[in-house]
């Protein structure tokens, strides 16, 4: 792996050098896993003038950056234990030492007191912005690292199968979603991909929500929506169901309705479509079926090293889509006081000729009376 | 409760006035849950020359700030759906259409990018920083934060006692850690303080390990660390045996090592003392006993809204104790390869004359061999 991280590296390195900073610290933590692999919590990489050192206040536990001895193309490691020696303050120094003039640091990342620190720690360097730089280079996935979230997804799939299998009424939302969280790990799982989801009756279809002591009833719609870290990819699967032996009219016809605007958004997700059109199909559906009040900003965003990141499908949002991008499509509906419906999939972006999009969650979407 | 609220948002209010800001916006989590109780994830809360308003994007969900009618001594709620809209930068719109000259901000928790977008929302606003004015206030806890971490205590001990009477030998970190958390919720815990650890064999002692698929052997030394929230209020216990029928000497000597340095720190949180004191009690024990080198840089740490807050006890800690301030003490020894031993409680600070420190975590320290 680490010639991965070593060319993941060279690139960020070219531009930087080509936005005019010898240097650049990146701090973001799923940025230098990204640039890494796993790392001690808190370490940070910079990208130096002379040398790239990984900057951590503890050893990396098993696995180092890579099995096997080191390697000329792996960043030195330097380890500033302190309880108050943040890493960055100390890469700050190093890229000074080594004569950079200018640092590119995350400025979406970094506090306004680290960054004041850094600057006092290398008066002689100029601190620049880099941006979302490495977000951008994170946004297509290599084969590799769609395989890692190919597991993820079954996994995710696996646990909420089982689940289904079992008597859900009168256990609380709370119960239910640990055990949800117990199979993702004993299928393999590093563990939950986000705080695991369980809504029941009225709180069924909120974003969000968190598990409470609510039992689930009969009559309730329920939402389940989970989803598995392997090796440090994310996927993200949510479903519906209505508990007791026949939905009610209501149940159907809101199911319906995101179903099929959930149905329109996964039908969208084809190389070179705009990211607020694959938004807006999804909302149409919503809206023309009378469910557009208090719809959610978002209809689905990008996944991989952290469960909600580049691109989001909102209507304001620039960009289109590229083959290789994992995204979430993800409508809901809420009903105050009554509950509501949300289906989520996780899919990857594929041309038509390579018979479109990948979905990588494939639990049944039909409305299951548990 | 909202009378609580209200009467430490007046705290800072009034210290925000004499610093000369008329205006302050919280933005750390953990200090917006102090001043508002619980809210919506990512809310901040404006203390406005004319008005106090909690800004979200989402409508809280019960329980709301309080129970009953809305008070009028209440932050207003405003609620800025949208993908990208910020909280923070529409209450510091808010803040500037009030005729705020200047707003103090949490420099150390917002990004320099959000910080940019603030100034960028409110040019006529001067953005002053409100540095850890809030954290200050959370120092001293009143009876009800204590009475909070004392059930988190309660919670905790019992989730170990139960795994205790367990057979461990061949389950792996991983699914203990799992139990652990599973067995917190159930006994009424919100969810775990932090992530649990469960170190075993050459894992043992190691800081922050994270649970992996290492199976519990015999001879092993077992560290278990974890911590209950209840109502946001958090707690940490830390205990480490041996399993099977009997320790190695080398097992007790180190265990005794670190068993008497947890209990010089214990004994030396009293008011008025210096965190500084606290730790080098500590630190001396482990070292005269000839474990002195590679310590971590902290021995205890202050814990309850958040499991890692001020104080901390480390060599260069500025300031004292006072009474009602809990901490944790947790010392630690980990022999590279053959593991090691950690012990952590969580004390809150009393008065000899109230009989000292009062321990949150019962659990025995005598090394048991499981």
């Amino acid at each position: 792996m680490s010639e991965v991280y070593a060319a993941r590296r060279a690139r960020l390195h070219d531009q930087c050098t080509a936005a005019g900073s010898a240097a650049a610290l990146v701090s973001r933590p799923a940025n230098v896993r990204y640039l890494c692999g796993a790392v001690p919590p808190g370490a940070v990489l910079l990208l130096g003038p002379v040398q790239d050192v990984l900057v951590a206040t503890e050893v990396p536990s098993a696995p180092p950056l890579s099995s096997g001895p080191p390697r000329s193309d792996e960043p030195r490691l330097l380890v500033t234990p302190g309880a108050d020696g943040d890493p960055a303050v100390a890469a700050a120094d190093l890229a000074a030492a080594d004569g950079a003039e200018s640092l590119a640091v995350e400025e979406h990342d970094l506090t306004v007191a680290r960054h004041r620190a850094l600057g006092a720690a290398a008066r002689r360097v100029r601190l620049a912005d880099l941006g979302r730089a490495v977000e951008q280079l994170r946004l297509i996935k290599d084969d590799e690292e769609i395989s890692c979230m190919r597991i993820a997804g079954e996994l995710a799939d696996q646990a909420l199968g089982e689940l289904l299998e079992s008597i859900l009424v009168g256990r609380t939302e709370r119960h239910l979603a640990l055990e949800l969280e117990r199979r993702l790990v004993d299928h393999g799982a590093d563990g939950p991909a986000f705080p695991t989801v369980v809504a029941a009756g009225p709180n069924a279809g909120r974003p969000g929500h968190l598990p409470t002591d609510r039992r689930v009833e009969e009559g309730d719609f329920l939402t389940i929506s989970l989803g598995a870290d392997y090796r440090g990819y994310r996927c993200q699967v949510g479903r519906t169901f209505v508990i007791g032996p026949s939905p009610a009219d209501w149940q159907v016809e809101l199911y319906d309705a995101v179903f099929a605007a959930q149905r329109a958004g996964r039908e969208a997700l084809l190389p070179g479509r705009a990211y607020r059109d694959v938004d807006r199909v999804t909302r149409q559906v919503l809206t023309a079926a009378g469910f557009g009040d208090g719809l959610e900003p978002c209809t689905g965003h990008g996944v991989g090293l952290e469960i909600d990141e580049d691109p989001r499908l909102t209507p304001s949002a620039m960009g289109k889509l590229d083959a290789c991008v994992p995204v979430t499509v993800e409508p809901g509906v809420h009903l105050p006081g009554r509950g509501g419906v949300r289906i989520d999939d996780t899919l990857v972006v594929r041309p038509e000729a390579d018979g479109g999009p990948e979905l990588l969650t494939i639990t049944t979407k039909e409305l299951l009376a548990l």
